[in-house]
């Protein structure tokens, strides 16, 4: 059991990331009072249900009264909505963070509308599945995993330093860097790869010569490992395409235009040119796994199966 | 231990698949005799200190004398050179399979060098993990999973259906269907799949403003599911593309069109067209983990991290 770090947290947005923030909070017992607000009505009920917080309500700015942080887990085209609704009620003092995916967007989206007397910190837990809503959660999400601050100038030290420390008790590594920055390493490492899922499944689902159902029976031969990113939530993902945007369209000008180039080595059967770019992409994959981000068995398409038994 | 379905098998490639197929012969008592041939010294001495077969020659012609079931295991561009040296030593009756990711262009290379006394049946497991070599390979490997057989037109059922027992004995699934279908259906399901994942992992290798170390650090977020696929074998891998070209070039033309239409719609901010595809690609998901696919744990990141405790 961790000490107790704020009095009075208020969760606004309560799915998958939110509600594992709830957990984590209530199993390591790190504040006092949790206030959970969602626009939803069946949503609160079901956080209601599931006991994620003490007090339960549908309006924003009640639930920032008292709040000593105030944390928004909703998706990123919502920010500045909700910016609007908290400012005029949040607390002195009080430290306001969020977890979206998308930095510079949501700095542009809710900082104008923060009071000078509050610590306003961008954060981005580089965590979640496939999964969402409240249900979707679990205690621990966070642990071993990065969680990026991308703090304005001016910042105060020691609110952005109670934030780290409310994050390491999740479990998280914190990390910290200027959101522009952020924008663009999680354009290649998250949206990129996203996007280019979600792409190839509806590619698959557009043929007229393979069925869907042969597609679904041999997919473990590649297309499988796509499909789970894939199945992530399509609000937060269409948000995060919005909000991203020019990061977003960088990365795919250079994906396509590698691809076009690669195209043209499978046209004109250049072997040499093929067997190079397919070497030199092995050793990214040694450098992960040497970065301990991932585990070195051979579980292409095993694993699934072997959890099955 | 099941019967001795085979008294001599020859197996010409002793690399991930050949050096499996071996492990699970021995495992299972399949047959009396194995001889075990590559061009490779190097690999033909890993395979004899790994003890896979009883005997051990580099000469493919050499090795096929007497053999009832002949298993070719080579990358596909090899299969002409292959089905040349072993043609005229082809013992009368003999089967002859392998297990190449393209079939029409191995029918095309090897039928026209086999004498009429054999059966030449072509066949593909769907198995494999990242990794390569006599050493990457382990008895279990084709279990649950499917070997599609592109049976060409007179096949004599009885030695198609001995071929297919073999398969079922190593514990696969068994399918049949033409050549062609074959290389459309695996074109969309594995080959774009990893070319695409090559690519993106050459995008990411390439880039200026983001760090190589970022990638990698942050790699969880999503990228890091594809570099398990970019780091399959680059010989088999080019020969893939030059070997099953028109289909892959029509899938690469489908998925960049797809493509450019997502760009589109982000550069435009068509929110509620990102929203539609991002949605219609959970179905498919859905199917894949009904049909036994994949599990439905939420582990996406997660599962690595998870064994390393």
């Amino acid at each position: 059991m961790a000490e107790i770090m704020f009095e009075r947290i208020a969760l606004i947005g309560i799915g998958l990331i939110g509600s594992s923030i709830a957990r984590d909070i209530k199993e390591l017992g790190l504040a006092r009072h949790v206030t959970i607000s969602t626009r939803s009505e069946d949503t609160l009920k079901r956080a209601e249900e599931l006991a994620l917080g003490a007090d339960y309500t549908v309006s924003a700015a009640e639930a920032v009264k008292d709040a000593d942080l105030v944390i928004v887990s909703v998706p990123v085209g919502a920010s500045e909505s909700v910016a609007q609704q908290i400012a005029p009620h949040l607390k002195p003092g009080a430290i306001v963070t969020d977890v979206g995916s998308t930095k510079a967007s949501v700095i542009a989206q809710m900082a104008p509308h923060m009071p000078d007397n509050v610590h306003f910190i961008p954060g981005h837990p580089l965590a979640g599945t496939e999964k969402s809503g409240p249900d979707a959660g679990f205690a621990g999400l966070f642990r071993d995993r990065w969680c990026i601050f991308t703090p304005l100038p001016g910042t105060d030290a020691a609110a952005l330093e109670k934030l780290k420390d409310f994050w390491r008790a999740l479990g998280s590594r914190v990390d910290e860097m200027d959101a522009e920055h952020h924008d663009k390493v999680l354009a290649i490492v998250s949206h990129l790869p996203h996007i280019i899922a979600y792409n190839i499944v509806g590619t698959a689902d557009d043929l007229e010569t393979v069925t869907e159902s042969e597609v679904i029976k041999y997919s473990a031969s590649g297309f499988r490992d796509f499909t789970r990113l894939a199945a992530s939530d399509p609000t937060m993902w269409r948000d995060v395409c919005l909000h991203n945007k020019d990061a977003i369209l960088e990365m795919l000008a250079r994906f396509s235009e590698d691809l076009a180039s690669l195209q043209r080595a499978i046209r004109w059967g250049e072997g040499d040119k093929l067997f190079e770019l397919f070497s030199r992409t092995r050793a990214i994959r040694r450098s992960i796994v040497q970065a301990g981000q991932d585990v070195d068995a051979p579980d292409f398409g095993r694993h699934a199966l072997d959890q099955k038994k």
